[in-house]
């Protein structure tokens, strides 16, 4: 089966959680878009009342390209369920997301929800987190040769984000994306607390104890994970 | 005393510290305007070679008045001395600062530097941080009033900042400000580093192990203090 075939299945079983009357944060990617165009159907043939929350300038275009209602997350009481997508995905459901031009409005979306769940194709689920894709932290480009340098020091391999040769590539909220290019993040949770303490970093592409269940599209059909931790949001 | 002239005197006994040759970071605030303007006098009379390094648009906007060449953070390799002022200070050292348009920019110089001088008048010494003071969180708007309630939620008295009635204020960095109305702050470090984990806070007025030595403009003259400490950068 074809890697774009095995996340459409995923996004189409992940769609069969929503419910009438429900609020859904909406993620961003090429699983997700998927998933719009499924829920623009249902939408349409069912005639669901939803409200989306987007998280993204892109996703907020695909949503009113197929006419999915959407609200700002300051203007919803709470989020029913939150689909997105994501980069990797280890056994402890822990995941990281590679986009990086809106890691700050996907993480405010998803603990703003009281569940989340990931769609994916099989080739996202890892033994260790960081080996076949880049950790991006979003900084702010003043002082960030200087963020640069610290992360350098930790031995975290980090490379600034360009769009080509002499141009940076910028972050929804107008900010620089260093890559941080590892063999593995052993210890994710304690990555993650150092890379929030450092001034100049605003998010980092871990999402922690985030996900409740994942959808995950192999050649045998979809495989329905549940997390079965604590949450420690 | 007059306050001013408490504050006028405390920065005129730090300019001693500033040698030719010298990378200076140049804080935010009414105190600083008085350095500043000591700086250019000497730089005038001495002919002191010396680069700044500037901590936001006031300050680079009043070092051009002076004449005081200004160089960007990602342009220099060091910082020698950073001249700061504070909102207040305890006796551990640690420290607030109450303006919140340009923390992120503070911080990155001030960490950036091989030492830090606060200048301030005796008013800014306290017994317990946060009493007088308001504490400033940077966050950012989208879903700020989520943000807003997970303060709220903490007992942190959390209040949006505006400059009128229907105004926002915004930052450097065009993001809004939350003031925590506290009582008092007895564990910096666990509130600060608790600040620093949630999504959306990208900096807060915790200015917690940076100074190095604090002048105090008092009745009796100018009382130089030395922090005595390890330092946990």
């Amino acid at each position: 089966m074809q890697v774009e075939e095995k996340k459409q299945i995923a996004a189409m079983s992940a769609l069969h959680e929503i419910q009438d009357g429900m609020i859904i944060g909406l993620g961003t990617g090429t699983t997700v878009q998927y998933f719009l165009e499924g829920l623009a159907t249902r939408i349409k043939n069912e005639g669901l009342e939803i409200i989306g929350v987007s998280t993204s300038d892109r996703t907020t275009r695909a949503a009113n390209a197929l006419n999915i209602p959407i609200e700002d997350l300051d203007n919803v009481d709470h989020i029913d369920i939150t689909v997105d997508g994501a980069g990797e995905i280890d056994k402890y459901f822990q995941g990281i997301k590679d986009g990086g031009a809106a890691h700050e409005y996907e993480k405010m979306v998803a603990i703003s929800s009281n569940k989340n769940i990931w769609i994916v194709d099989d080739s996202k689920m890892v033994e260790t987190l960081g080996h076949n894709l880049p950790l991006p932290v979003e900084v702010v480009p003043y002082g960030s040769t200087k963020v640069l340098r610290r992360l350098d020091n930790e031995g975290l391999n980090p490379k600034f984000r360009m769009v080509d040769e002499t141009n940076y590539y910028f972050t929804h909220e107008h900010n620089y994306v260093i890559d941080l290019h590892l063999e593995s993040i052993d210890h994710p949770h304690y990555l993650a607390a150092w890379l929030s303490r450092q001034v100049g970093v605003l998010e980092h592409g871990l999402f922690l104890d985030i996900v409740d269940e994942v959808f995950v599209g192999t050649d045998d059909g979809v495989q329905h994970l549940i997390a079965k931790r604590e949450k420690r949001r």
